[in-house]
């Protein structure tokens, strides 16, 4: 197991991450189920650094785990309840993993680290599904993209803070032109639409989807996608730089 | 002085306020002058004890700067570059005031303690500005409204935290219904048009205007505004329970 207390971190803060991604028309969140006995599953999160920026931090946690340096992400909340800490989810790690060190307090340090209340800011990113290879930590069994729908229950509030993020990404999709860093660089209407009724969970109307969408004067119209059947070939569409 | 870091407080993180009022047609910000010779102005601010939740100690510092207890506020940015930190002002006020005991090194805990980096909760507030009887704490030579277009340089990066604020605030505006906070319970159209106008710095149309607020499906129509000119007189509208 790691020791972070024995590292240069902020004390009592943490980083907390939900990377959507979107596939077969939903979207997905990049999860951890942790390397001990037991179903504990989480968001992927690190700690910051004394002489880290916190964007630095969350871009550092989110490479580690994705595997891409170019990533869309912000914060979007701080999770903050004075109740908020690892206590409970140890114990119960404890009881099921007797072996592990931390249960041996043969590192009371490294315990009081991880049972003290964290701060945790949570960050959010976005990205294209097919260019990331999820990669483990030591502290992961195995890690997974999962249908937001179908989460497991994490460890202390993460269900929380996803729920959070994908408000977040809501309110901002628009204003930050947000979704499309779900998409591959270019995408017909009809991928958008579906995009976005992945995000709100909801359906469009088409003729108002169109409208709205142009509207927002975000998009560059390209040449029609080859389909086959010429009289009904789509536009593709492309962020404007 | 006081010794924050004799209390049980978390370490390395502050909360910083931007308190917005709405007076003349203009936006204002509640700030703080600081009690040391130099012309030193701050947002009010604060810590977070250890068994507080960070929304609780938002609204504790809040409170004590503005005398009342119902106060809308939300958290908006966490500021925490790697920087950020009080040594260039602590050094220039120690310059300015050679006497103080913080110079005097009597209590290194202290100045260690103001001499570190603190990662910044930023929680922006609105309020009745008619309602609220400015408090100053023991730092503080003087609290003022002072015209958001007319802010001196403040410390650290208290200028920049009002900027990101204004840029919140305009964002969420209509998302989260926050600007009737700033109005007395009731308002004519154009005192809400008006307002908008503050926190956008630009004019809307009347009419466009008035469209706008109504579909948001908001606020309720009461009565007829005496003004003494009946055919003339606004009606007057309340926000929605």
């Amino acid at each position: 197991m790691h020791n972070p207390s024995e590292q240069n971190f902020i004390q009592q803060l943490s980083i907390d991450c939900v990377i959507f991604g979107y596939h077969q028309k939903q979207l997905q969140v990049l999860v951890n189920k942790l390397n001990f006995n037991g179903n504990f599953w989480a968001l992927p999160g690190g700690f910051v650094f004394q002489n880290e920026d916190i964007d630095k931090a969350a871009n550092r946690i989110l490479q580690e785990r994705t595997g891409i340096s170019e990533i869309y992400l912000d914060q979007f909340y701080v999770f903050g309840n004075a109740t908020r800490n690892n206590l409970n989810f140890i114990d119960e790690l404890i009881a099921l993993n007797p072996h592990m060190s931390i249960d041996e307090k043969s590192n009371k340090v490294e315990y009081e680290w991880f049972t003290r209340r964290f701060i945790s800011i949570g960050y959010y990113a976005l990205v294209d599904i097919r260019k990331v290879v999820p990669q483990k930590t030591d502290l992961d069994e195995s890690i997974h993209w999962i249908n937001i729908k179908d989460l497991p229950s994490m460890i202390i509030d993460h269900n929380d803070i996803v729920l959070k993020a994908l408000e977040s990404l809501r309110v901002n999709v628009d204003e930050k032109r947000l979704a499309f860093n779900l998409l591959s660089e270019t995408f017909t209407m009809k991928e958008a639409q579906e995009l976005y009724e992945a995000i709100f969970d909801k359906p469009f109307a088409r003729n108002n989807f169109q409208k709205k969408i142009l509207d927002l004067d975000i998009l560059d119209r390209l040449e029609k996608k080859f389909t086959g059947a010429a009289n009904k070939a789509p536009f593709l569409y492309r962020l404007k730089k």
